[in-house]
């Protein structure tokens, strides 16, 4: 089984033409721009031998026939997308299934999920296909117009469909949406986890008062307290992480955000990612622990309000070596073994089915955005490493 | 000469009463309550036997025969103003000058300066009587309805009245509006200066990254640099401060302002306030120094936008020394020497005339406020300590 690049490029040029704006491409799910790009996907399943399949929630499938191996993503993109993100997954997928219908290898099937980009919910198709989220409830999901899930897809009909049930391993090939292998100058990553995360809003409440009569050594300022509070997280968090952790703080909020009052009052976000549960854990212990130290050295008032955390999820073993091994042939001393920083499809399929992923530079690390690129060789190389891996596992 | 403190109780409580509102007053510059308190002030004077004078700006002088000291401050208020503020030295002056009158003492006059509080400008009164703003410029000056100084004053019509050549020196006593008085259980400050400030806003330009998939070794994360920014500061300005000395990061806005988004712009205030315009100076260089460090080690663009800068005012010696004396005598051991941190008309009077300030405790630090209170003990040390500085002044 060969892949063909020329094949490869040209397919994902034509998928790049539904909904194109500029470099970039505008092809939120279930808009006119996706229906006529998944209805051309389908039909360029049916022209390379496999069988096309609309589910309810817009999933496009070609099947193979036989139980065997399913690659795909998505093919729906953010309200201003890039041309790649998950449309280089869906055409590597086809040309691989393509490919190994041709030389008359083992059974490949291909989707492209829908709603990856959360127009209406998050992840939504392969959250519905892999039963986490029953289609009723995501009916009810609404985009920021007020249109449901159940209104859109009805332009799109389809019901049915394989269940997971009909394959034996997913592996999904996306861009890398981040800075690390365009940064090192390599071609390809394979995911050995999708990290999770862990996040909350903390209040420090102080004395607002007069920036001019109160002396420094009788305030009790929430911007000197969360100044505090962040140099303490960085050195509770040194011990606890690895060069993959990330922690951030994005939102912060000051009241009464004046320059000549004392601030009374900070709210702000931390929030931090990693493959492995027991770290996300530590550090939450650490970050509360910061939190208190600042409340019990300042008098300042601490509070934790919302907090959310999602749990990593682990790439399947055998999955994970076989993509080791297709990058070593396609990208021999050019790839590495990375954490994913950003959820994926493979996040709900890796309930139902051994998982694995496969990335490719983000040029600058830059997505979501009409400037997105990825060198061509870069895109070949996910290409062969994606076929490789699933001759190896069929 | 002997002042009264029931006469000045009484008094101070009468003034209470125009624009009394719960345990505060609203009695903003030619407001109603503010006329007609500024009328019943000009017959308080004349029944004292001084002559009372009304000038153009809305100033209210109780005159005596002769060219000697000037007492006073404001009686007009914040928009919710507390009871004490200016009134307690606008009464206070009235009693001194009384009873040097009746005891046959030397001629002390008495002031109640204009919208201090900055209805229209800031200290407008006190700026137009010294000289520094022309009444034609004040009349352009507008309060947040959109009505002029102009328009407001003709409710109060005054013409003339005394320069600062009809005066030897100015006395001022004022609440303190801060903390330091009450912490220390002391009675009496002497101000030895009022202080300056300074004042610029900063810009952190890094990079807006997701915050999932960006590593934190490539991160340009601007709420990072301020965090940096801020604990530098402190320790720059560790050497160079007194315990007087304050600095303030009151107003701090961070964009995107997303938890899942590496912020990649900081905005803030950085102010500070010392009675030395060395200090104050050196402290700008430091910050500013700080900024480039942190640019130059993080690759965040800092750049420094709007800034303001306030000279200080020192108070005469021989009103410091006359003030000190004073203190001694009416609350030995339980005075000291201090800066102010707030503006008052005494900035303005220093320009024209020697000027002196004292100062009575605010509990809790509290003022511009409606619980704004000072314990009556403490009111009459102040009257007494007036009265003294006043006498040896004389």
């Amino acid at each position: 089984m060969q892949p063909n690049p020329e094949r490869f490029l040209a397919d994902l040029h034509a998928l790049r033409a539904f909904g194109a704006q500029g470099k970039g491409v505008v092809r939120p799910a279930f808009s006119e721009a996706d229906i006529a790009s998944r209805r051309w996907l389908a039909a360029q399943a049916e022209a390379a031998g496999l069988t096309a399949q609309v589910d309810a929630a817009g999933n496009v499938f070609g099947l193979a026939e036989g139980k065997g191996l399913l690659l795909g993503s998505h093919s729906d993109t953010q309200p201003e997308g890039g041309w790649l993100d998950g449309a280089l997954g869906v055409i590597a997928a086809l040309e691989v299934a393509r490919a190994s219908r041709e030389a008359g290898g083992p059974p490949i099937s291909m989707v492209s999920f829908q709603d990856e980009e959360g127009r209406f919910g998050a992840l939504t198709g392969s959250e519905v296909w892999s039963g986490h989220l029953p289609l009723h409830e995501a009916d009810q999901l609404a985009d920021a117009g007020g249109t449901t899930f159940a209104a859109a897809r009805a332009a799109l009909p389809g019901e049915g469909g394989p269940g997971p049930g009909a394959f034996t391993r997913y592996l999904e090939l996306h861009i890398e949406q981040g800075p690390v292998l365009d940064t090192a100058e390599e071609q390809v990553g394979v995911v050995t986890a999708i990290v999770g995360a862990r996040q909350f809003t903390a209040t420090l409440t102080g004395q607002q008062n007069h920036a001019g009569t109160t002396p420094m050594a009788l305030r009790q300022d929430a911007v000197r307290g969360f100044v505090d509070f962040a140099g303490r997280l960085d050195k509770a968090f040194a011990p606890l992480v690895t060069p993959h952790t990330v922690w951030t703080i994005g939102a912060l909020d000051v009241h009464p955000n004046a320059a000549s009052i004392v601030p009374g009052r900070v709210r702000f976000s931390v929030q931090w990612r990693d493959a492995s549960a027991e770290r996300l854990a530590d550090m939450e212990e650490a970050a509360r622990e910061c939190l208190a130290v600042v409340a019990a050295e300042t008098g300042i008032r601490a509070e934790v309000g919302e907090a959310w955390a999602l749990a990593p999820t682990a790439m399947d073993p055998a999955c994970v070596a076989a993509c080791a091994d297709g990058a070593t042939a396609a990208a021999a001393g050019k790839w590495r073994r990375m954490p994913s920083g950003a959820l994926h499809d493979a996040t709900n399929v890796a309930r139902v089915l051994p998982t694995g992923m496969l990335f490719v530079p983000s040029i600058g690390g830059v997505s979501h955005n009409f400037e997105e690129e990825t060198r061509e060789a870069d895109l070949v190389a996910g290409l062969m490493a994606l076929g490789a891996a699933a001759a190896q596992l069929s």
